[in-house]
This record gives structure tokens, C-alpha cells and sequence, in this order.
């Protein structure tokens, strides 16, 4: 069956803020470090009053994995909703500058662009601090249908199980990508998502999702073990095909009974791990749609994962595609 | 006379919007590279779409300055108008995050804040496209009296040459730290600025400057010659106190018949020099405000440029600090 896009995905439309802090800052603060939290509009207000300067660059979760879907020459399109403001701007131009096909239209007069506080601890660990802003008002009328039915994937982002609004735009986008014999895939997205939402997502999951990716944190959340292999085994036994990523350990892949595990990537320094599993997916995506055997598209997410984590920002900055073929050349 | 600020700064309050391009990019927009040019909002506007994924750090040539000086332990104040916009509330908290005093308040509703379209080669070299906004109705209002004769140096950048308005907080500055017996020290900032206002910049020279800052290029324009040697013998007749960059080859302070020649800071990597000569002013400023002999001011003002040519940016990202007094313990 023919496509016009590899991966359509539906995520959160994020700016992100990001600046360095110390580890005794988020203790001051009372943050969790390496955690995800959604703040009000006056926290994020206060947090930032206290932040170090910062930089601002396009993000979002599955819009990472977009620009890194582009950036190794698959087709890609984004569904999100920023705000009819600077950022918004921001946002809109980065998306399409990277090759992603990106028309919904801003939200007019209401809440402004959703932005990520971030905190890149000296460790290069991030701990984000998102203001939803505008990203909630993402509704099942922004789904394009002839454009779902267009793409071989749809990938969704767990993160967006919060606002009913985009719930209702995610499950549009499932049913008719099903209809039309397409592959569903999502990712977990953080603890947080999976510890509110742990009924919807093994739903999802032993349902219409095809493919999902979780770190170990997240598969554990969800089978509510403290055990990695014990998560790793409930995966296989819940989801048709799952990929869960272990950070410095690599990734594994489960389907059925097959299993295979890939080390990760070696990176030349940690920087900032903001977007190591949103380029992950964007590695395992490209190579999946591209008909590539299961252990080459792991290889190919652990490669577009290390790119990321060399730099401050969530997408990539150099040429994925010639860090994709040394390191099968190297194999 | 003891002092509130070692420097206060009045400049263009710019957020750099960093992009990375191909020199065909250049050739094909006409756009020369390594120089800075004004351009309009709607130049920007088809710019921007053209280039690639951006990152947005706030700039502005003095502003960067005054960071630098407060990274290095210094009491530092900025007069520069941002607009009441999501990137105007950016350059605010950036400065002010950076330790640097600023209080000038935003414009409502007129021009955007000013943006500067960085476009870095592959080479380092940053080509830059300023649309000045808001940066225009800086005038002399803004330019508190007090403040003024606080400061142990007023430092005014080239760039302010443009409109009237911002002239005119120029000329107040510089009147009432004359008056008040302070330095004042001013950068010549841009062939381009050297160009359109060369009887001005010969006449503040000769005049109330106490300190000018250029790199060759500018002092050269400046002196009509091609020959960098005539233009720092110029530049020794002319000013009381000159301090000529030159990129890798280091810089050169005349005072007088005194010269002395400082090499440049070694460099792990070229990635960007966007805001070199606006550090090497900053380390410069930071050793002459504390007394230290004419020559080491020259070398901190290398370090400081050394560390911002490293990474993608105009503020110092590491310890400037660190940096200086592991150049003096190599000495």
C-alpha cells in the first residue's frame, strides 16, 4: 500500500527553555530530578524568574522525533497546536526548516505556546517543567483524516493523554489510521503519563496500538514491577511489537517470543539527554518504514539518540544519515 | 571615586536567532558573508523562512559585554529597549539572569523586539541580519542620570549609530559621565557602522572617548587604508586609549607611544564567533575596571573571547573565571 508520509504523528507543540542548573537548585525547588511535571502558567512564570539564562529551541516529543525522522530522509508530518504568538512562530519555522510537514493552524487569542522549562544538570540529566499553554487545545477536528489514511505510521505521544481535548484528537487519529490498515505506534513518554493513564495505555497497548516504545522506567511503571526483565517479558506478552530503552544500556526489542537487545551508541561527550528517546524512536521509525529488519532499526534509534545527547537542544544538528552508515559500517 | 558599577552599557537589546547555513546559501541570497547588515521587518520575514532550524540566545553587541563583565566578577548595568513581546521578556531574563543590572522598560505596542538572523558557516563565520525593532526608540529618557555617573566606565556600541533617537542616549550619556569625571569607552562594532557614520566615530574618538574598541577591519575602514599597521598607528594618534582585535592573531593596545601585542587565546574548536570581539571587550573592561596593567586586560579579553567562539551563542556558557586565571597560571 502506498503513503505519501512514513510517520504522521499527533504531540504536544513545545518550545523549549533550557538552561543549566545545579543539582542543589532542584533541591531548593523541590523538583524531582530527571522527571517530567506539568506546571500552571504562574509557575512557570516563577520557576523561569529563577532560572539561569537560557536558550530557546524547538521541542516537543514527537516533533523531535519528526525533524529526526526528516533529518534521515523519511517523510514526516506533524499535528500540534501552537499559539498565534513568537514562539509559536518559532516553533512553526523550525518544524518545517527541518523538512516536516506541518499546516495545523495556531490557536487565536487564547493561551500562548506551550513551553519546557528545562534544567540540564551538570550530569547532563534534563528535568522538565512544561507549561501546556496552547497544546491543549489540539481537538479531533485538527486530524486530518485523508492525511492519516497517507501515512504508513501513526505515532502518538503518551503526553498528550492528559487534557480530554487532544484524548479526543488521538483517538480520531487511531481509528482512522485502523480503518485504513495502517500501523498504529506510540510511546509511553514518561512515569508521570503512565502512572494517570495506566488503564488507557494497557488498553491501547493489548488494542490498536501496533508498535510502543517505553524506557524501562515506564515499562515498569505500567506492569508495576520494580524488575526490568519482568517489565521487559510483560511488554512482550501485552504489546505486538514494543521496544524498551535502557539509556547507556541500549534498547530491546520484543515481538512475541523474539527478542533481541542492541548496546547503545557510543557518544563522544553528555551534554543534555533532552530528546535521547524522541530521537531513538525517530531512528527505529525511519528504519521500520523503510521495511529494515527489527535489530537494524534499534541500531539505527540508539545512533540518532547519541547525536542528540552531544548538544543542548532535543533535535539533531549534524548529519544523521552519515552517523546512521558508520556505524553499520562499522558493524 | 568609588563606583556602583564597574560598567554601565547602553546598546541594542537583540534576541540572535542562530541558524546554521551553507556558503551557497549566502552566495544565493546575495548576503555577504562575516559582515552585518540592517534589515526590515519584512526582509526578515522572507529571510527567516528561508533559513534552517534556529535556536534563539539573546545578543546584542554591548549586552553580551555586560555579561561577560558579570561572569567575571563585575558590577555591570544595561540601557537597551526590548518591546512588551514573548522574546522582549527572553532578553530581560537572560540579562538580568546573567547578574546584570537592567531596568530600562519595554516598549508597548510598536515594532517587535529586534531580532538578529545569525547565519553560522560551516567555518565559524557568522554573517548577521538585524532587524532592530523596538531597539529604535531607545532615546535619551532611558538613560538615568544617576546610573550614569554610578558607573566607573560608560560603554556605548557603534551599532546605536543608526537611528536618531538612540544617538541622542548616546550623546546624554556620554555628556553626563564626562561631567561626572568617568571613562568612557565606546566599540566602533561594524565596517558597516564605520562606513555610515565615520565623521562622528573620528570626532568621539578624538573627542570625549576614552577607550575605543575596533577589530582591523574597522580600524582600517575607519583610517581609509588597507594596511593594518597604518591603522594602528592611526588609531595610537587619534585615540587616548585603542585596543585593535584581530582575530587569531590576537590584539593590540596603543596608548600614546606604548604598544603592546597580546596573542590570541588558544581554542579547542572554531564552531561560531558570533559575540568574540563583544567578549574580548567584556574581559578587557573586567581587568581595566579592577587596575590591572594594560596588558593583562588585553589577555582576559582573549580568554573571554576564546570561550564564546566555542560554542553556539554570544554569552559565556563556562566559567570565565576558571578560564582567566588558568591562562595567568600558564603565563
Amino acid at each position: 500500500m502506498s503513503h505519501r508520509y512514513d510517520v504522521l504523528a499527533v504531540g504536544n507543540a513545545i518550545v523549549d527553555v533550557i538552561a543549566r542548573a545545579e543539582e542543589a537548585f532542584l533541591e531548593a525547588e523541590g523538583i524531582a530530578k530527571g522527571s517530567m511535571r506539568l506546571i500552571s502558567a504562574e509557575e512557570a512564570t516563577a520557576l523561569y524568574a529563577k532560572m539561569g539564562p537560557g536558550r530557546e529551541v524547538s521541542g516537543g516529543s514527537a516533533a523531535n522525533s519528526c525533524a529526526g525522522i526528516a533529518a534521515l530522509g523519511g517523510q514526516a508530518a506533524f499535528i500540534g497546536r501552537v499559539s498565534d504568538d513568537q514562539l509559536g512562530a518559532v516553533f512553526a519555522h523550525d518544524i518545517r526548516a527541518a523538512g516536516v510537514d506541518f499546516r495545523t493552524p495556531p490557536a487565536t487569542g487564547g493561551r500562548p505556546t506551550g513551553q519546557c522549562l528545562i534544567l540540564v544538570t551538570p550530569d547532563g540529566q534534563r528535568t522538565m517543567n512544561t507549561y501546556l499553554g496552547s497544546c491543549q487545545e489540539l481537538d479531533e477536528d485538527d486530524v486530518d483524516e485523508e492525511r492519516v489514511r497517507a501515512s504508513a505510521v501513526t505515532y502518538l505521544e503518551g503526553y498528550l493523554w492528559d487534557p480530554e481535548a487532544p484524548i479526543r484528537a488521538c483517538r480520531k487519529a487511531i481509528a482512522v489510521a485502523k480503518a485504513a490498515g495502517r500501523t498504529v505506534a506510540m510511546t509511553l513518554s514518561d512515569v508521570f503519563c503512565v502512572e494517570g493513564h495506566r488503564a488507557d495505555f494497557l488498553e491501547l497497548l493489548t488494542g490498536p496500538v501496533d508498535l510502543v516504545f517505553a524506557n524501562e522506567n515506564e515499562a515498569k511503571a505500567l506492569f508495576r514491577t520494580t524488575d526490568t526483565e519482568q517489565a521487559i517479558a510483560a511488554m512482550a506478552r501485552a504489546a505486538r511489537l514494543a521496544v524498551v530503552t535502557r539509556s547507556e544500556k541500549g534498547a530491546v526489542v520484543v515481538e512475541g517470543h523474539a527478542r533481541w537487545d542492541v548496546p547503545a551508541a557510543p557518544v563522544s561527550r553528555v551534554l543534555d539527554t533532552t530528546g535521547a528517546g524522541d530521537l531513538f524512536a525517530a531512528g527505529f521509525l525511519a528504519g521500520y518504514t523503510r521495511g529494515r529488519p527489527l535489530p537494524e532499526c534499534a541500531v539505527m534509534g540508539t545512533v540518532a539518540a547519541s547525536e542528540v545527547i552531544e548538544h543542548y537542544g532535543a533535535r539533531p544538528e549534524s548529519d544523521l544519515v552519515a552517523r546512521v552508515e558508520a556505524a553499520f559500517a562499522r558493524v
